[in-house]
């Protein structure tokens, strides 16, 4: 934890424990990357993994996102788990009930082939396990045409908001519903493309979903 | 649309369409802001709404983020919907399908009661439609404690991936599952609070949830 990613306000939302940041990074589908060019911050969501102390994107080549990246700018990537609408008696006690966690620095370009297909199996896996054992890997074309970057995790801090909401002593005897409404992601039915219903070997991750 | 929201790579997932990027941003629950302080950007999880052109964000007035914005510093707002993971027969072709709208400019901060609470009621009815009329509604100090930001709807653009993974020709005979595994968001069971569950009046919303 540094000066910037000290929680301000609501510092009992703050969690530094490094188990329950690597857990919302596992939860996460997607996070979103916030980066500044021309003095004009930029936020996009993007596909991730990480592993031994490294989160990993990528993109094509071709892309802003990725060149602007590459470059080694300070970076800040978002993973939000938003878990549930917080209904209190007071609009002033709405709220929501989430965990985030956020990541500061700047990423590095990975450069050698056995790097990029490193980190490009790890992003394959975090959003479907064992995907990777299951597909044809990229070609030298393929990899060399991906702009692969690696952000270290050494400076991150994650805030969570969880249970109840917190109304006013004075608003408990009001006549209005208050509780909390769960959110979640879930998978509805797997869409085959063409023959691959009929034909081929559901992903052992269909078989057994547990990513949410 | 501007130099800076023109969609660089894959053009086709370009949507300029005011009414598509008005539906994703009717669909979202939290938006994500992006903004610099000492260079180093940051992308924090927020509620929001819109109307008449404006985008709104609040926070409480001593939070760092709701003072940064406040100083009218460029700021991007950016709503995500992943609608599925997109599987294909390589690796390289995986992808999402998605539908996410990025606002960019300057946020102004309102100041009058007036001004306030109308934001605030769009934000509260956006998260949970018809909310703000169920409730006690801020009184004078809380709005005080608030910081409301309006951002113009002038700036923005959309990208949305649909449809099928796009694999290589020669990789169709492969004997790999391929297709979409739509992921949407759902509510669970409301969990009351306290009494308000054998007493009072579920919210409209709950009686016909339309959220999801």
């Amino acid at each position: 934890m540094t000066e910037r990613t000290r929680i301000g306000r609501l510092a009992e939302r703050g969690v530094t424990d490094m188990e329950q940041i690597r857990a919302i990074l596992n939860e996460g589908v997607v996070c979103h990357v916030g980066f500044s060019v021309d003095g004009q911050p930029y936020v996009m969501p993007m596909a991730y993994g990480h592993e031994g102390g490294q989160l990993y994107l990528h993109g094509s080549v071709m892309s802003r996102l990725a060149k602007s990246l590459a470059e080694g700018i300070p970076v800040c990537v978002t993973v939000t788990l938003v878990d549930g609408l917080v209904l209190a008696r007071s609009a002033f006690h709405h709220s929501m009930n989430y965990r985030c966690a956020v990541v500061l620095g700047r990423a590095r370009e990975l450069t050698t082939q056995e790097d990029k297909m490193k980190a490009l199996r790890c992003i394959t896996n975090h959003v479907v396990p064992n995907r990777w054992a299951e597909v044809r890997p990229p070609n030298a074309e393929e990899i060399a045409a991906t702009t692969v970057l690696a952000l270290p995790l050494d400076e991150l801090s994650a805030k969570v908001r969880k249970g109840p909401p917190k109304d006013d002593a004075a608003d408990m005897g009001l006549r209005v519903w208050a509780g909390v409404i769960p959110l979640r992601t879930v998978m509805g039915e797997p869409v085959a493309d063409g023959d691959a219903a009929s034909y081929f070997v559901m992903p052992a991750f269909l078989k057994s979903p547990d990513l949410k």
